[in-house]
């Protein structure tokens, strides 16, 4: 079976008016026949899975529970186990990327989250510290601001669901476009991805990634990168970076990782 | 005689210790034979002219004058116009470059500052509002924020020195890559030019641009452009830009203008 979708989202989705995105990642999910499985883990306030359980509900899913993995040994229930097993949609919320990594990281939960989502077509959204949480190299904490410097950023790794991006959310909000590229350079091997509050990027089984949401994502490819300062710059010095591209994606566009593409159409309907 | 030097500046240059790109202004401009020309018109405190007289006085200007001019009148007074003539480098201050615009634009001072740079060999340095009024497209005012969006920026004609960049400063320091964006997005003909606090562009003769100062420069290449839509993107919506290339440079870096080409290097001494 192909993977399924990965979908990060920037922050801030909307719950209210127009919820597009939570209503695509249900029906990519299977509507009405969905099981959606919220991991509130980031957070650190009781009601949040109870919250998106009800808004999940609300858009008519199949069925939608909260499996509060909280300890490490939480992640070893054989019962909550079978139930993410299940699931045909995974969902984490926002809060802290350091508490999802430090209690699910390396556990069973992990483990068939990767598996389930590689070889399964499990479908796995997050939002802000679960958009960051995705891929292998995560953005722990960072500095704001245009321009890198060397020790702007730091890295931990991720649940790792893709190797081919490092993620980035709040990014207008948050004015993160400094802690990305000095995320990059350290190794210019990835794609970065600069999440808007209320925007998410669709990544389906091919790395076609299509922008839904009412701001932008921040695409930017240092594949080309002729040079940068990220070994020699000292930290109070701005890193120098040569030969970046940059593409910035409003609703609708694509982005074909890949081939390093970008295009103001959907990508096209996968085979 | 070959153009003089065109200098923006970011704002905030260091006046008190490392005055690393007063110097190389002053040096450039014959140093202990230099006659410098302050223009505060940009300013309103009557402080400002004096101030860098002073500073250039100190760093060991042969001669060093400030010329207020207040009124449109006074940029047709003949003793003053009669000292700009004869100045081999000016230096306009920061405030508000609608104020330089308004003041100075279409008057005789206008047209000899661009006749001197031009023709004679003059150079001409401004930092913050005079960074942004040496090139053709001025950026008035705009909106902060790194994604474009079509109600972002005001783009006022400038004194034309240049039609080969936009300028933009306090980069960092004030989030500007949106705007800077938005206002190349309008026709994608010119380089970007984001200039952080303390740092300088030094544009030679041939276009060739050297990074001075402790922030970097970030230069914004539109020339690939595939695809914005600036045309048809609502106010509130972010504007998608495809293939913009990008170039964040600290001290020493440089910039080949006509060739679009950024390297770690300074420019070659020119021959």
């Amino acid at each position: 079976m192909t993977r399924g979708y990965i979908i990060p989202i920037g922050g801030a989705e909307e719950k209210i008016s127009d919820r597009a995105i939570l209503k695509k990642f249900l029906e990519i999910s299977g509507g009405d026949e969905a099981r959606i499985v919220v991991i509130p883990t980031a957070s650190q306030l009781p009601e949040t899975g109870p919250c998106y359980v009800e808004l999940f509900s609300e858009l008519g899913a199949g069925q939608s529970i909260s499996l509060p993995f909280e300890e490490r040994s939480d992640c070893e229930r054989k019962d909550w186990l079978d139930i993410l097993e299940n699931a045909t949609g995974v969902f984490m919320t926002g809060g802290n990327q350091l508490r999802l990594s430090t209690t699910i990281g390396g556990t069973s939960v992990a483990e068939m989250l990767r598996d389930r989502n590689n070889n399964h077509g499990l479908h796995v959204a997050g939002t802000s510290a679960g958009a960051s949480i995705m891929s292998e190299h995560m953005i722990a904490y960072g500095a704001e601001g245009i321009v890198p410097r060397c020790d702007m950023v730091s890295l931990a790794p991720g649940f790792g669901l893709t190797k081919e991006c490092i993620v980035d959310q709040h990014f207008q909000q948050r004015n993160r476009l400094g802690r990305l590229l000095a995320a990059l350079a350290f190794n210019p091997r990835q794609i970065g991805i600069g999440l808007d509050e209320d925007t998410a990027a669709f990544i389906d089984s091919n790395d076609i990634l299509e922008v839904v949401g009412s701001g932008a994502i921040t695409i930017v490819d240092p594949s080309a990168m002729g040079y940068s300062s990220m070994d020699s710059a000292r930290p109070s010095e701005p890193v120098t970076v040569i030969g970046i591209g940059l593409h910035i994606l409003a609703d609708g566009c694509s982005f074909d990782i890949p081939n390093r593409k970008a295009s103001q159409y959907p990508p096209p309907p996968t085979s």
